[in-house]
């Protein structure tokens, strides 16, 4: 094997360097994976952009990608539930282990989580990477790489269907029909429910939903979404409203649009600072407002629930790129959203060429 | 319309008489079905057997058949939800709806509620039926009768998948795979769920659990069910056991076989009296033993659920009778553990003759 | 017994009318009671002030008032659960029984409730009333008419608590210390509560907080209430926040001042239509935003509650009046915000004089 | 300080050994504790007297007890949340940080997990002992050290709560009035419960219970328990039953004991390799079987309760000792079960004089 790899470096805004680095070493907990793909989140796309989300800083020259799967090349030596040659998937978020957040089953909200891509932390676009081996899921024969990167952002809607206590049944509404809305539509489908309604003012985005399994669309730009929606459900009441747009308005009417005693799930971030909601009715109808940040426990069911028949993540993937042109692919996701879902990134390209 | 309706009435253990008795008229409340189908329970074979179950004697004359479907002839001046010409499944057991049970959602304990072929409550094998509206449920179009009247027998077990908490990724044991559990099987899919297997010592049965889904099936009566079930799994620990068999052997073994933290749901009456249970294992997995009688709250949602693609319940239907012949159907459904499931009885045999 | 008794209506906004109007009849159903007190509620006195709440608008003579104890004097033919003599208190809200809310245990969302002294439903400002049984709760010999009257008004923070899902261990922040405000800290000591903050801009109320067994209050009208909280807390994280004041000041600030991963519910109603709120912290810290809607199934389980050393409802009622008084009354309530919290108005004086 | 110090070692059943070996050294995330008083615990006992309890065998010697508070004497360089000097309860049991369990929240079923006085972990029958700093929880100045200690065995009826869902208004029976059984009635006044019920065959037992703050106490030898309950309660319905007595009786009478839709909470281990329970009425009455291993994430939180004005471990310790007469001690926990409830050890006997 090398000791040297591809990684590419993020050295200011909108300034990608490919660049020769060592390959890293696994410590005794950790795998050294050859990474296959990797997806284009936002948050990837934002750092590209702007150097920094919120209160997340670009300081010095960062990896991002934090949607891999890959194989695993060597093992550190305490390493029991992997072998060289496992294809896996990577949770990318590394808990503390030890605050009473990990303690009670919510690390997502540990303080010290190290997560892959966000400042000061490296992420995977690169040839290997190396992660803690409690953390990479074995993909079974039947699930691609592919796969397997998405579950990252799958893992978003996977944990806003348990925020929202979503069970067969239920009658939902996405809000947001980008990577993580139509993911949501995927991650609703394992929770049994058939009943899924989607809103964005995409067309592409609102046909992929319609492909993907949504029984109806609306396009909030073309008038009421209240009068929209009762037709196209058949004036169902919406049980769970996901809201994964962060636009303003998307996110001030989600207290008109779900039932009494219904529940609202947030997921996309907002760009304002705040935004005006209908307290009045939201006691007067006892609504459930929840948020949700990345995601936990969630990565072994939704590897399992791939099994579902109507379940298909590889719609999202609409362009693929080897690592070389990462520059260009991630000019991509940041602005063809008219025709651009999820762009995947592959350092071999012999492994894009064989797909 | 007539006045008079056939009805099947159980004068004496084994002894069911068909007779001409007055169209009953809707109360207020009330609708009047005209009924397609009623699939025949284990109860209704019991009651027909032995005259009792348990607490509730038979000590008149009555009318047996509570999962049931057929159409809206007529409707009470109060009623809302219903037109005549409607579809509908029936939810036979009217509960009080004033007392602690009924007020916190767990209606199915209610001490007052008056269930269908439940003594002193008649049933519906007869042309015609009144019901409480709010217990009764419009089919969608492509909802079949049949599949209107298992929504019963589901009931129980989309119930269990409540009590147990079930969800994506979980893995399920069914142990017995008569009618419930392997409708059980159905209302698994319904949540997700892939990683289902069964158990049962007929080889009919374990087919029909392979067809409508399990991915193995295993025969208590040949050897170790916990060596079997390694092996059928490929030794994944199973997150919950749904007990439908009754079979003190079984009830007793349900321990051992699921997970540290399992939950073990209890749905088949045992016969014994009692069964012994090691607690001190069930106190050291601190797993949870849940009991399941009836159902709450499943119509409306099991309904809708049906819309998955690879639910199918009229796999269960393995024999069909005119009213006329209830009393063969009944001793089919009673003898023929060895290829019959679900016997499913027509008032009208225009309905049968045209399925 | 008189066929004719004393009653307050409200003709028109600010009148009040004390009137002899027949004593109703119970239905079979159904109790008569004779009114021992009253309290005043905020909604009282808003229909007394402006003629409406929202959607309900007095369109007719109305009879307030709905936190109401008294003796059952004359029972009908069906009741069971009481006798002529029992001292009660009254669950205002009747629900309709058969909907999916009151099916499920929410019949506080159920559309069809009856609710006292909400248009067009009568209260009981009056000498006698009628409720239906199942809705009347008997006190225990050493719980007062007054405490039983208050447990209206608790059972909005005794909801509250549910909703927040508050446990032993929890630290809480109360902001509004109103009657609602000071009554969720009795219900929070009923859960087990001993880590309980306040926040309002009235000394009067801030003492009474203290008093009830607050560990500390604070002043918003003075400077940042966060700094304020960190140090009346000794910087303890708050895990549950609970919004009486309807203030849209503290509604916006309650997110920046729960926990990571903590609850917010929202009990007082803004009159703001909307309020800003910042979204991107409530994902980005997962908070749960809970509204709160009157409250289900309490009664029962405050009055045993009632019970615990350090709960003494009746800390709240600073003025007793009798009912010919009301005017007087509810002007005191309107007005008097610095020094008056609960107003309790006796229809018969002479249970006032015996206080 | 000393590099050598005292401790207990149980060379082979009923053979303890006061002997000097070196003062541990604390790893980078531990400190060193002076322990101040160890409760003995059932197990401490069983393992003395048959040097084996189920699965754990003590193959070499042992020190055992695992319920201990004292002071920080020395930390590790990465530790944070404790200084020298720092009073603290002592959380015994060290899980992986890892594994499913412990990433869901529940770490008590971790199968890796280093617990304290369990072969082949030593325990703290010592002067000194290190402990990971994240499992050592400060004493506010109110907390005696002997609470500190006692929070250990309190913690299995605050877990026992928890999985009980126990809350305001409901009534419980707690079987087995020993250690654990009283703890049980403190932890349930800590969840706001008033109405508890307690049956054990020992009256000092009994009447201990009353003085702790039981409504009612029965005893099971003297005829039928349905009835004492009864008669006991006034006819309460019994919403949870924690069975801590392990007796095979009470355990097989628990069904019978609570109300339809009851929880039955385990936590007493039985010798009895099984126990007849009498499913079906488990299942009749739709029961939940809840079993208690340890506790979870109960530490923080059982702290902070001990401000309930009603709450008073200390009504447990019934005996004191230096840790010189631990053989004389433990011999008094075997034996005096009439008489003796709690057993705590001083290694400081200066600590026990000041007492």
């Amino acid at each position: 094997m090398n000791t040297e790899m591809k990684a590419a470096i993020l050295n200011k805004p909108k300034s990608i360097e490919i660049k020769e680095i060592p390959i890293p070493e696994p410590k005794n907990n950790e795998a050294l994976l050859k990474v296959h793909c990797i997806g284009i989140c936002g948050s990837d796309v934002h750092y590209y952009e702007h150097g920094r989300i919120g209160r997340y800083v670009v300081e010095k020259p960062i990896i991002l990608g934090h949607e891999v799967s890959g194989t695993v090349v060597k093992v550190g030596k305490d390493v029991k539930n992997l072998n060289v040659g496992d294809r896996v998937a990577v949770e990318p978020g590394i808990p503390c282990g030890d605050c009473d957040y990990c303690r009670s089953g919510r690390y997502n909200l540990c303080a010290d989580v190290e997560f892959m891509a966000t400042p000061p932390f490296d992420g995977a676009w690169s040839e290997y990477v190396t992660v803690k081996s409690d953390f990479l899921f074995k993909l079974p024969d039947h699930v691609s790489f592919e796969e397997g990167a998405l579950i990252e952002p799958l893992s978003v809607g996977f944990h806003a269907m348990r925020r929202g206590k979503v069970g067969p049944g239920d009658t939902l509404l996405v809000t947001g029909l980008g990577p993580i809305g139509l993911l949501t539509i995927e991650a609703a489908k394992m929770f049994g429910i058939s009943e899924i309604y989607g809103s964005d003012v995409v067309a592409f985005r609102r046909d992929l939903a319609l492909e993907m399994g949504a029984k109806g669309v609306i396009d909030p730009s073309k008038g009421s979404v209240q009068d929209q929606l009762k037709e196209a459900t058949g004036d169902k009441a919406i049980d769970v409203l996901i809201e994964t747009s962060g636009n303003a308005h998307a996110v001030s009417d989600t207290i008109n649009l779900v039932k009494r005693g219904g529940r609202v799930v947030y997921v996309g971030l907002p760009t304002a600072d705040s935004i005006p909601i209908d307290i009045t009715s939201m006691i007067d109808a006892e609504i459930d407002m929840l948020g949700v940040f990345r995601y936990v426990n969630t990565y072994a069911d939704a590897i399992k629930s791939l099994d579902h028949p109507l379940v298909d993540l590889k719609k999202v993937i609409t362009d693929q790129y080897p690592l070389d042109d990462i520059q260009k692919a991630i000019e991509v996701a940041m602005t063809e959203k008219e025709k651009s879902i999820k762009v995947m990134i592959y350092p071999d390209s012999a492994d894009l060429q064989s797909n």
